[in-house]
């Protein structure tokens, strides 16, 4: 139980409403979006400012309890549950948009900026936000920050670390340092960098400084229906290796395709099919149409069954339905969904997709695969049922079987839902003692006393002995 | 004086070759390209392979010497120099391509591969590596990583650290970490990232992943040419705020072009013309007739006396001579020159070139301006000669003012060259004391008894005091 103290200390520095400690309210934040980790948190902060931030987590600090930064909670990896009674500092109240500076391209932001109303705001001067991860109407930026998030159009466009340039961050004692902004790269070490992707672990956010890009003058986007998904696979290298870049490139397995088209979001997709291949490109124009047309050449060459090219905006919404509501519909297959993320050469592509479609006939599983196929970045989705606790085991097993494959083709375990409780003890997988080491020293550097977002991404048993910590 | 015991070490683990104590064979060792810092190595070390970085590593460690990193020695920022006696560790024979993964767009090398030679290596597989250094014939990949360099082309495809995927070091203890690779993203904190821009003082780089891009199906070629450097400046802010996004944009000033002029180097640019604007697009040949011919008219709209069009790759060489020639054309106005870094706003371009201007003339100092101007990246260099002790002491005063204007500008005291041993006690122009302490605190992390590249980056008296090390 939280001491009222702490309670009343932290309600003087945010307001009442911005403290939650009633059981009911807490229900929402026991977990994010993988919610088969639930831990209640102790209580939930939600300041509005930077002071309001540093106040609450030096109060915090000083009553010696973990801290949980949290953004929307839209995330995949358990990152923002609060283990061991942690208080949960939430973003939420602090999402203005602080400036957007058109003639160099930048935007100063709060965390809870969410991720799509920052690029309806930089519209209006010709420009948006690139990264677009699929919750991008809900996530928000702060926790894209964490996360370094991704999303389909990466491919061409790069993951959330290439768009941030500057952070203002509430460490774990309370101070707050200011790093990068306004140049191409801040001199000495990359702190910037540093902070994008490392899950909560260091501190909050509380400013954030992103560059934009112009939005493309014009949008090509193609759907290929293949009978084979190794068939699609090979169109994705093929169509890079003859060094077209597209914006975007997804794949949509038979199984997600079927549920989709009995779901009410049905998106004329070919229920036969075993693989639809989502291809879009931008820019300019005038270069457009040439690339569509090398792209569906070889499609058609590497066995598509038939090739669609969206003739306008309607057209080109249609085209990507079936993508857009891919996990909505999975829902309809089965009450629980097992949402995996790793990354493998793209053309390991084909000869994975096998491996998973192996091992989950194997062990009596329904793997639906939608996927960032440009990045080799899989989302391989298993379907069951949790009361079925014979079943569970089954796809904990084919979970981790599939994990395997992906790093054994040369791949690693998160493409861009990070690492958080659900892939921790994965990190043993891609690092050796002397990186993890590496790892929990920088940690230590940031949280000497291990009390923001404790338990998550590195495995606790990796943690070196007191000895052998870097002083 | 180095033991020779140590050098009879080193000499059985390199060969008889790979380690030079002789004091004539020291000299090209005791500066980088910033001839103003000179100090001789205790010897030099040249591993041919991570087994022989790693032993010389640990043996020059346990006889508790310094040693420091050192690639081609192109730097512009006195970080190669060989403080108190250190070793200097070049990776000059570790010159081999491991691996290009054409289909992956991947290659592996050595530190020591010149960056030029990994696009001509590329080229066969219609492929390139896209950071392009004005020292790119020389300059080795593991300097790259080491500064993080950029190049005129990095306004369109960004510096290094876009294009680093994974790493292998020896740490400054000799033991070997491997981080990243072959994925998009590692998972845990981003040690690649953070390796890239240390500037040599966490480890040496033994091996190194890159991404690599398609060449370019076609390229446009611009040159404009001002009566005012500010129009340019004006032209590079309106052709960016236009949604244009050119693979380059460098403008040379009045002094550099009649420099260049008056050089063997002639490139045909007017003598008269106070500024010369290169402008450069790439992409598919369709759109960019249309791209050329928007900036074309943005640059007569802000004042462009002439703008010059290559038909062909002969002229579009000519056009880049005078940009590619400036520095050494240089040398004809002056023994020595002292090359500026440090990068504004876009917008500020302007007004900080006339600020530039105004402080060369107060203390009486040719001041020749190159410059990456599409990043805001500004090269002012003071021309001027060292054996006149009271000029010298103008040029440093007039840097400082440099220096200090681009921060007030909302610039930074670095774009590409480094921190190093120049621009240390800059730092604390950008960085207070908690935001310092971090990065000391990173720092030795890798390197806990300062051994690697001592005396660079973070400026001694910032070092915190024992007490408020994070453990």
């Amino acid at each position: 139980m939280i001491q009222q103290s702490l309670v009343r200390e932290l309600r003087a520095i945010c307001g009442s409403y911005g403290v939650l400690d009633d059981p009911d309210a807490l229900l929402v934040y026991e977990s994010d979006a993988l919610t088969a980790y639930r831990h209640r948190p102790a209580a939930v902060v939600l300041p509005r400012t930077t002071r309001e931030t540093r106040e609450s987590v030096a109060a915090i600090a000083r009553h010696g309890l973990p801290i949980v930064p949290r953004g929307a909670g839209t995330g995949l990896s358990g990152g923002a549950v609060a283990l061991n009674d942690a208080i949960v500092v939430g973003t939420a109240r602090m999402n203005r948009i602080l400036g957007i500076d058109a003639p160099n391209r930048r935007a100063v932001l709060q965390p809870g900026v969410i991720n799509a109303e920052l690029s309806v705001a930089a519209r209006r001067h010709g420009l948006y936000y690139a990264p677009d991860p699929s919750s991008q109407t809900t996530c928000t930026i702060g926790g894209n920050v964490a996360e370094n998030s991704g999303g389909p159009h990466c491919l061409k466009y790069g993951v959330t670390s290439r768009y941030v340039t500057g952070l203002e961050v509430v460490l774990p004692d309370g101070e707050v340092i200011r790093i990068g902004g306004q140049g191409r790269d801040a001199p000495g070490y990359d702190l910037v960098g540093l902070f994008v992707g490392s899950e909560g672990c260091f501190g909050i956010a509380t400013e954030i400084e992103v560059s934009l890009l112009p939005v493309p003058e014009s949008v090509r986007t193609l759907l290929a229906i293949f009978d084979r998904i190794e068939d699609a696979g090979r169109a994705v290298s093929e169509i890079m290796s003859a060094g077209m870049l597209p914006a975007a490139m997804e794949i949509i397995d038979g199984a997600t395709i079927r549920a989709v088209e009995d779901s009410v979001f049905a998106a004329g997709y070919p229920t036969d099919a075993e693989a639809a291949l989502v291809i879009e490109f931008d820019g300019l124009e005038a270069g457009l149409k040439g690339d569509a047309e090398r792209a569906r050449r070889r499609c058609l060459a590497t066995g598509a069954r038939e090739v669609r090219t969206a003739q306008d905006e309607a057209e080109r919404a249609a085209l990507w339905k079936g993508r857009k509501k891919a996990f909505g519909a999975m829902g309809r297959i089965a009450p629980d969904l097992l949402v995996q993320d790793a990354t493998v050469p793209r053309t390991a592509l084909p000869s994975v997709l096998r491996g998973i479609s192996r091992i989950s006939a194997r062990h009596d599983l329904v793997v639906a695969n939608v996927f960032h196929a440009g990045d080799g970045n899989l989302h391989p989705n298993i379907l069951f049922d949790r009361r079925d606790a014979e079943e569970l085991e089954r796809v904990e097993r084919a979970s981790k079987e599939i994990m395997r494959l992906c790093v054994d083709a040369g791949g690693t375990i998160t493409g861009e839902h990070g690492v958080g409780l659900d892939k921790k003890h994965h990190m043993t997988l891609i690092y050796g003692p002397d990186e993890l080491n590496a790892m929990w020293g920088i940690r230590r550097v940031f949280d000497p006393g291990e009390t923001m977002n404790p338990g998550k991404v590195l495995p606790d048993e990796t943690q070196p002995v007191a000895a052998a910590v870097p002083a």
